[in-house]
């Protein structure tokens, strides 16, 4: 066991995780004179902001997925390599791996984040979240598997129950993957699923706090609870899911709502490493980086994205966990890293807020774009339109665009397929295989 | 636990199978007088035609697949079931399933056939079979993965085990998947993993028998050596693989390989069924069928497709197991079953072979077209057309060009995802996961 990556006169920059912040900062190291090693869970880089449309049928999760290996065909001093990192050792200039250990001169932590259970066993162990590829497949397996089971449950309390999707966390994933799941109700089901008969599919959409997308404008967030009305989805705000058991989900002023399918896309926690501890996290066990991303009190230790917390003058509180500062991040840090090395003062960083946008259905999105704020045909152009152009290679961008297309004139979701995916759990093991 | 299907005055047909032979059929009663019920272990369609293009990371599971719900939307006196079948009970009239027990009128086995082990349990344990899209996209998952550790392994013996890859069974399968290697060999690695060095992937293909595609004519079986040799298959013919251990397969003569990549595309059984036994099979475990398709002494129950043996004078020994015969078997029962509620007298089957194809890799095919032997790159577009015109749905049809488009013009095989998919065995019981 071993990386087998030889040792060289260039200094080697080792990055975890190849998202938006990693992937960036790969990139632009590409004419710098630093040997690059860039190590992911995965062999492929993928894109969250569409993971609902997976989770919903709408798209295959190979259109949103690009293979590391691919996008640095025949790069020079660059390596890939496939493992999981648990943990640092500052002192040893080193990282411990599911394939042994590697040595850094500069280490970049930009694992990003993982659903964040808040403690809770029972919703961890049972409910679904949908921050990566897998669990979006497993989620969309456990969708399909229940509405086959609610077509031959004569049970009509368990028949409903099946039909009932309890969606908690009202941020922009919330919204999104609600709003996907009605349009399924809607164009979907009664084609697909005749024999359900009188029976309908319910879906709520909790929130503990006031209102929707609470880090977009008022604006944004009245139309998209408006959209949402109007698509029949059950909007709850201002209460907590505290426990599900018995396939119930317990609210915090005893209302229960039966269910056999828990979405939690509740909030976020930092990936964690061993010996990054302690003093250096903070909120959302976010690891604390200087203005030029360096880690408290490790010169040759940075962190970028979301598993990151920095506070500038703009945000005392630390910039929103969104891909956007993640790419402006590792863009810096390539800089930055060079500047270093030619002993030349790092510059700091300044979040630049191109604007935030979620969608909620056909012709349905909401935009707070700088001083302009858009809603319905016109902010879902846009929001179409910026992630067609984000998502990673031409070919890819064709067959998402042309299943969109499909999409919205035969008003269907063509790719329903039960791959009796196991759900796998954060901590390693293995959930329970839905089952027929 | 059920099925939920209403009893009417409708005499109900029920299909185990939507492969191609029971697709047809359902597709064929569309104007029928019965009540259908298909049951298939999967909610999908598959096309394994192209699968070994799905394990060589050529193209999409979803590009080849197509949701049955999809299929038959609106459709009356229909229904769908996903379920899997464990029995017939003849007397009674039902069948035993995960679901529960379905009483029948008319009962159509259509379940296809399963990879044959031959007996072996080391074999049927740790190798890979390719009969499903799962089993397809397990393979692609062993073989990205053992690239994956081929990259960071420094013992030069398991490096080359890593690299070598023995396919068993020189039929149409196991010819068109040693050529897809071959290919991603050529193109693929040399830009993907330089860190291999000067190690490079074999590929041996071993045929028990004389000759390779012993279904097809003499022309298209010494053609496709021929191309395979120039792409740099290592060819092994009248020679059998006894045991795999220890990383080693073992062929009758003595001679070893060392592999950690085994694929078994040696040969299939007949789906296997209780209380349809004994005298009811025959060769491969086929249901002997008579010349309408019925199960011998059992007036309403008939068995389609690869899962039948019929003799016809053209074909003593019975018909080849390919997706023609399955196909056209469908359409006369579809027509037979009516003839038979009219109590008129079913027509016999006789298989109308419109030829056979096997591609190699680029512009390399060969084609028996009744008189016409055709082999290059006339039989490669051939093959093309035949596929494309096979493959449910116009979208599908559509993205599986541009891949191929792309894939042409690229040399490059796109699809490269590690799903971690675990091997889930024909036994039910699971695999090994395949970890790094």
């Amino acid at each position: 066991m071993g990386f087998n990556i030889p040792y060289t006169d260039k200094k080697r920059v080792v990055i975890i995780g190849g998202g938006f912040g990693g992937l960036k900062l790969a990139e632009k190291l590409k004419k710098s004179k630093f040997q690059v090693v860039l190590i992911d869970k995965n062999n492929y880089h993928q894109f969250p902001p569409l993971l609902y449309q997976v989770a919903s049928s709408g798209l295959e999760y190979n259109e949103i997925s690009f293979p590391y290996r691919k996008i640095f065909q025949k790069r020079k001093n660059f390596y890939f390599r496939l493992a999981e990192v648990y943990g640092v050792n500052p002192k040893g200039h080193t990282i411990q791996t599911s394939i042994g250990e590697l040595e850094y001169d500069y280490l970049v932590i930009a694992a990003g984040t993982i659903t964040n259970f808040f403690g809770n066993k029972t919703i961890e162990e049972q409910s679904l979240p949908m921050k990566t590829v897998e669990e979006a497949l497993a989620l969309r397996d456990t969708l399909l598997i229940n509405l086959e089971k609610a077509t031959t449950c004569t049970d009509p309390d368990e028949k409903q129950a099946l039909l009932n999707i309890v969606v908690v966390g009202g941020g922009a994933t919330g919204v999104e993957v609600s709003g996907a799941l009605s349009e399924m109700k809607r164009f979907v089901l009664p084609k697909d699923y005749p024999d359900l008969g009188n029976f309908h599919m319910n879906i709520y959409l909790i929130e503990g706090s006031p209102k929707l997308l609470g880090a977009m404008s008022p604006e944004a967030s009245s139309n998209a609870k408006r959209f949402l009305v109007d698509m029949g989805v059950n909007i709850i705000l201002q209460k907590r899911v505290v426990d599900y058991k018995d396939g119930n989900v317990f609210l915090d002023d005893g209302q229960t709502i039966p269910t056999r399918t828990l979405l939690w896309v509740s909030g976020v926690k930092a990936v964690h490493f061993d010996h990054i501890e302690g003093e250096l996290l903070t909120r959302g066990e976010r690891i604390i980086v200087n203005e030029c991303n360096q880690v408290k009190g490790l010169s040759n230790i940075f962190a970028i994205g979301d598993v990151c917390w920095m506070a500038e003058p703009d945000y005392p509180n630390g910039h929103p966990q969104v891909a956007q500062v993640a790419i402006q991040q590792g863009e810096l840090l390539a800089e930055n890293l060079q500047r270093i090395e030619a002993l030349k003062k790092p510059r700091p960083f300044h979040y630049k807020n191109l604007g935030t946008l979620a969608t909620v259905g056909r012709n349905k999105a909401v935009a707070d774009l700088n001083k302009v704020k858009l809603h319905g045909f016109t902010a879902w152009l846009v929001w179409m339109l910026v992630h067609l152009r984000s998502i990673l290679g031409i070919k890819n961008k064709l067959i998402v665009l042309i299943d969109w297309i499909w999409n919205y004139f035969t008003y269907d979701r063509s790719m329903r397929f039960i791959l009796f995916i196991q759900k796998h759990k954060q901590d390693g093991t293995q959930g329970t295989e839905p089952t027929l």
